[in-house]
């Protein structure tokens, strides 16, 4: 089977690989549709590795994926070949004590897609467990299917903020994931979202969205525009997506006492807080890392009209020109939000 | 000054009047604009009391109310003469052990509008204190204004329910309130939410809103219908709203394992529980009691467009009409959402 | 083996029985130590069956174990031959939806002892899944080991009330899960329980705890006593133990504004809840099904002092004596808490 | 009236002085029995500022205080001459954004005692208002009752960390807030509270109380101590009670998958914090500030015997010198955990 291949640091491949997937009784096998591309992915490619994961042998990439069910396992109830579905890139050990807790998202044993040394999904077919593939609604399409990873994370960011109706948020940072972020606050129950950035083409496109408001910190600073929009009362929520040291230590300014600030950006080092900022208001950080049990929230959401991705999807490749799709996310193009690439039928 | 004056159970009049307003140092004055008439004013009039409550003296009813600032004590700040506002129809003692908590709603010495011996707001002018009156943003009329009181038990069901996003939502009873609740669920997060009842006219009227879809009882059972929509999984949160026993019975079979209902109808009496069916799913039950903290937040999600209250005004009576309006409102007809009063211009 | 079976309602043998168990790869193998005897024991003794769990096989009764491992499956990782050890009766399916959510008590299919047609542990010897068998620690004695699977209750009762530390609390009902309510709501930050029954002896056994005060309804109601002992404001916790309709109908006359009521109690039918009294308070209302996630600290917990189950012993019989065991049990007599047999050697 | 007047920066006199305090309605005039000396106080009398509040005028030191009402103001409902009580030293506005929400510590514009321009309380007799002053339990001594404000704090950080019972507790900082942090811990339903520190004196004194174990610095690392405890898990929640760089740079090795760390301690300037060690278990983390609604349930805990802190009182000095205990508070002698000036009768 062709796949996308990354070879090594700055070399990917279409190329034949054995994945060795075989069908175990509770697992499906998926033709793939789309699968977008994250910044990991990108990451990976050109410096082979994140943090403690490094690439040390040839890996398919991807990890943000929809297709169709071409064959159930024998012990497979509930989905049947030729549901749509979409499916969670993670997959934990459910006997961990984590798991056990319902917190199987930090379960140090969790294999995840195109994280060395698993193979992601950037190839005709995957086999995959039943349990973490979800059926589709009629209403999503496939491009909407392979959004629904990313979208998880504004999902699980904005669960954790736990949003009281009519909050009014910032998200700092208008990157995919902010964007994520804001759409997520804002259908969980936030009367306004403020979107903070320098990117101005970014902002332009997260600020066409209802009940979102953008702040171009080319002209004023994010502290300034939440005191202005809050009468200095502060946000309920800030959910940080920019992982900008700036960002962190300015947090007590944004925040209302007894607020709420998330932590979805990944700084690469320690960075300064103000913690005597953050307990003069009594400010409640959380942090999130990936998501847990929200794919399904996260499709009833679209399905419904509550969210919209497909505003996002900035330019759809062939499967073909997937290393093409890499190079231009390599670009980093202002007003590139998702690049997705497409195995199946348009 | 002219008011709608209830003389004692069954008789109204539009007559003069001394309420004895006096404006304090902290107070406003608001010239009346819109006044929505609501199911207990309607139940003063047919009954003269509702429970404790008894109508011994006349009684000036309305408490759902809009209009404009007209002079301000000298202590206020924060609003102007012309500002346009709503007001919250409760006024508690700041001191007391439930307000020092943040619990103003369920402080037993609340002074609430239209609620013996304390008048309401159908005149021309009231003076009510600043600290619980609200600026309306520019999007929202004085209409939408007069709805805020109502709204936020909604919101104040949804805050309550502790929403988490994408959850399924049921409302069993599409009254006004449970309409109420059923827009405030929808915003504060719920992918889906089902309006069950056997009032079809009202399904019609909530089933037009994006998110909300209705079960018509005289056909199908409020459990088969959640089960079909969640695979027998049940709905994540329940909101009660009509107050009837055989849906306070049936609790159980609509609320999924670790599920939340909340109980927003008022039955009379007491009711039977099926106390082993809650417990053997773990569901909580929520109370609820007026609002607190509510006010600016209807506000918020009002103006950025998450839940447009207008297509819920039945019909507009002038002032001097007010008597027709309310036995309009007597008749319950089954298409009548909220009947409101205009003392303002048009 | 020889083993306490239940033949049918009424009728208990002390003789051979195969059971079929087999030692599975992740399982282990413990020689029981101490069995308590549980109410639900008894019922099975008396009536045969409990709601839709109905006796219709022969059954090993017991569900509250302690013992030492024997032998260990090839797969099982942190317990080892020799150790103490005692066992959490219900084993859920960890694929369940309710299991992943981290609910695991009340997924449908759970398997618990000594529920038909599972057989209980009242036997030399059982094999139970290592991943609920839990270490005793040094200072927790198998008479205590046995003890864990009732106050796991209380626990988990504690766990739902989300206690606040000093909160003040009322558990109606000193039945042995009474008793164990009130000590784990003690452990878990109240600075008093009151505890209300009519039953002298269980009030006096209970009273002897530190920070637990006894309330006589022989005397005075519950609601006068606690009254008196906030002053009119009502208790931040309520926890209900005894499934009786009176005392569940006057909840809302112990709870404070904003408190929380626990449902442990379980009426046999439906009984009337006084909803409009409840809501005028906000009250929460929690319910309790089994457990989950407590064992370890419930074990925490003894092993430092915070609670001391010694004195509930009300007596220990051998195991050749346990008929006489039960029919103790079905005395009820008012002075016996926690009757149990022993396995192993004294 | 002789009070202890802070003249400037490292200039103390115990001489007259006008403090202007008169008695309002619903004040409460209390002859002041006993006042702890607390590190705030300390640092004014060396440094003359602490952080913007800066001392320009002679100001009475002195917030943690008990004593004997002798006058009440008219509308003073609750308490009488006579009565033994102590009293909350921060007054907030009720009528604040933050006091309405029931946030008042986080309140602006409160004033507290001994902060800059306003007195504290080292003199015969102060005026407070009734609604911020407690009566003290029969079971509390004034020596206690002078402690409940320090123990506040620990409760307040208790209350935030949202202990379950049975959790596993760390604090990072034995100094005289790490102590009452680890006492408040475990009342609040900790099982096991390790306290780290190098000061062997303050650990030997915490370590006393049952529950709590002590982690020597100079030995061991915290994370080392934490993970033998825990088998590798790590603790439920921690209190970094030390504000030291190290302590909050390392919190991510304590605590475990989706735990709590609770921040106490404040270290003057920003430091780092890994932010993503923490996303990677989804760590929580609060913060606090001073306390609210807390001293009613402090000192239900000391009089029920859950917590005492009589043990911490390493010193009584008399009034008359007053000067030289704070001279010993300059010291900071290890085994000194807190010191006293009693005005009142031994």
């Amino acid at each position: 089977m062709k796949a996308l291949v990354l070879e090594e640091a700055g070399r990917l491949a279409l190329r034949e690989i054995d994945t060795g997937q075989r069908l175990g009784p509770g697992d499906v096998r998926v033709a793939i549709h789309t699968v977008g591309i994250c910044g990991s992915d990108v990451h990976y490619y050109t410096h082979g590795r994140i943090g403690p994961f490094v690439v040390r042998e040839p890996m398919v990439l991807g990890h943000e994926a929809s297709g169709t069910v071409i064959e159930t396992g024998p012990e497979v109830t509930g989905l049947a070949v030729g549901d749509r579905v979409c499916m969670e890139p993670g997959i934990p050990d459910m006997t961990s004590r984590a798991a056990r807790l319902g917190l199987y998202n930090v379960d140090p044993a969790v294999r995840f897609w195109a994280t060395p040394p698993v193979h992601g999904c950037l190839m005709p077919e995957v086999v995959h467990p039943a349990a973490w593939t979800y059926r589709l609604p009629d209403e999503v399409s496939f491009a909407e299917g392979a959004m629904v990873e990313p979208f998880a994370i504004g999902m699980q960011a904005a669960a954790k903020a736990a949003v009281s109706p009519g909050d009014i948020a910032v998200v700092t940072g208008a990157g995919p994931i902010g964007i994520m972020v804001a759409l997520a606050a804002r259908a969980a129950g936030c009367a306004r979202v403020l979107v903070a950035d320098f990117a101005r083409p970014k902002l332009e496109i997260v600020g066409r969205y209802p009940g979102i408001e953008t702040v171009d910190l080319n002209e004023t600073t994010a502290a300034d525009a939440v005191s202005a929009a809050t009468e200095g009362w502060g946000a309920d929520r800030v959910f940080e997506c920019s992982g900008a040291a700036p960002a962190l230590l300015g947090l007590p300014a944004l925040v209302r006492p007894g607020g709420t600030a998330v932590l979805v950006g990944m700084p690469v080092d320690p960075v300064p807080v103000d913690v005597v900022g953050l307990q003069a208001k009594e400010i409640r950080l959380e942090t999130v890392f990936r998501y847990a049990h929200v794919y399904d929230r996260a499709l009833a959401l679209m399905a419904s009209g509550a969210v919209d991705l497909r505003p996002l999807v900035s330019e759809t490749f062939p499967f073909e020109e997937s290393i093409a799709a890499f190079d231009r996310a390599v670009e980093a193009r202002p007003s590139d939000v998702k690049l997705q690439i497409r195995l199946g039928e348009a």
